[in-house]
């Protein structure tokens, strides 16, 4: 088999595991708002569950993004797309360590409903999800325009993240008995905007994959 | 001059610029640590600065990695190595982001001093920093049973995570005007306990380069 048609065959391979990894992490997301939402014990397990997976398919990308890089010596920009995955999979598996981090603490809520319904941290989550289904795509369709609009989206999260401890904060100093699940709202709201944050660096290294300009905002 | 020896110089010039990285980090903790406990503003400016400097670092490092994989074709071993430095920066560099994020919230808390001297957490940011100190050893002495050891430290982290987080709650509990305060010093312990992860991550990658197995608690 020609070297340049196996090795395209191998970098198929790799973005189609990228990918299968991302809609993972979508799921993820959505089912980490759900469960919150609901107080479903079971569904955060799964998400947990779920982390075990994308661990793996993270150390599987890292090992073959490397056996890439040795085996076929690619040319520049090739280099560039396969260097940027290796970063890229250590992003993504974070989100999803995220997710299991929120899970953890909505099964430690299960046993006390909300002292006040929850309402901006599920649209913050929206948000976060809608910043990472947006990083997917860029990355499939190599689209700097919409790398570029998710990094900016992320001054969006950090407006919902200030309002949100602000409110946490106002309703644990009026209410004694909230200052637990108060502590741990604040811990799953930080964990949303590091989501965010991990949407945004892997923007970053798309956009180098595209220009060969790497900048860190 | 011999291709070999070009690389060497190339590769010398890599592990100069890592441990620099380093030896500006631990004085980022160090100085973190005091700003926290003097509440010097100045100081904690200061590490916000160096934080600008230690970002350009992991940039130049980075782009320093993709060169000396894209030019000098090296040998799986040391290949091994590069990719390994490529990933070792980012955490490095979040360990420094971390400590800005620290000192932003010292600035935060100048105006008001502490409710209670801060006690547990110098002592966990201590640890954090041995444990910083010893990952940056375990690199330049190419010790896996060092790196080992502090892979297995985070353990103590986690138990002043959760005992410090514990003490808060307990004060915010029957002091309603430490609510405020008690948030942002949650902030700081997150930060530690990050900080302290990322150390792991970076012991996890020394590994890698010693003994060819990748492995992600």
């Amino acid at each position: 088999m020609p070297i340049r048609y196996e090795f395209e065959r191998e970098l198929n391979k790799m973005h189609q595991q990228l990918l299968k990894m991302g809609t993972l992490i979508e799921q993820s997301i959505d089912d980490t708002i759900r469960a919150m939402k609901n107080q479903d014990i079971d569904l955060a397990q799964e998400v947990i569950q779920r982390d075990d997976e994308i661990d793996q398919m993270e150390l599987a990308m890292e090992t073959e993004c490397i056996m890439l890089i040795t085996r076929q010596q690619p040319i520049a920009s090739d280099l560039r797309l396969i260097t940027s995955v290796l970063k890229i999979v250590t992003d993504l598996e974070r989100i999803a360590d995220h997710c299991a981090d929120i899970s953890e603490y909505v099964i430690r809520l299960f046993n006390e409903s909300y002292k006040k319904p929850l309402e901006h941290i599920p649209m913050m989550a929206q948000q976060v999800k809608k910043m990472v289904k947006d990083t997917i795509d860029s990355y499939v369709e190599r689209d700097i325009c919409k790398a570029r609009r998710v990094i900016k989206d992320d001054d969006i999260i950090d407006q919902y993240f200030e309002d949100i401890i602000k409110e946490i904060q106002d309703l644990m100093k009026v209410e004694g008995t909230f200052i637990t699940q108060g502590t741990y709202l604040i811990f799953i709201t930080k964990y949303l905007e590091r989501m965010a944050d991990h949407a945004t660096n892997i923007c970053e290294w798309i956009e180098y994959t595209i220009t060969g300009k790497l900048k860190h905002e």
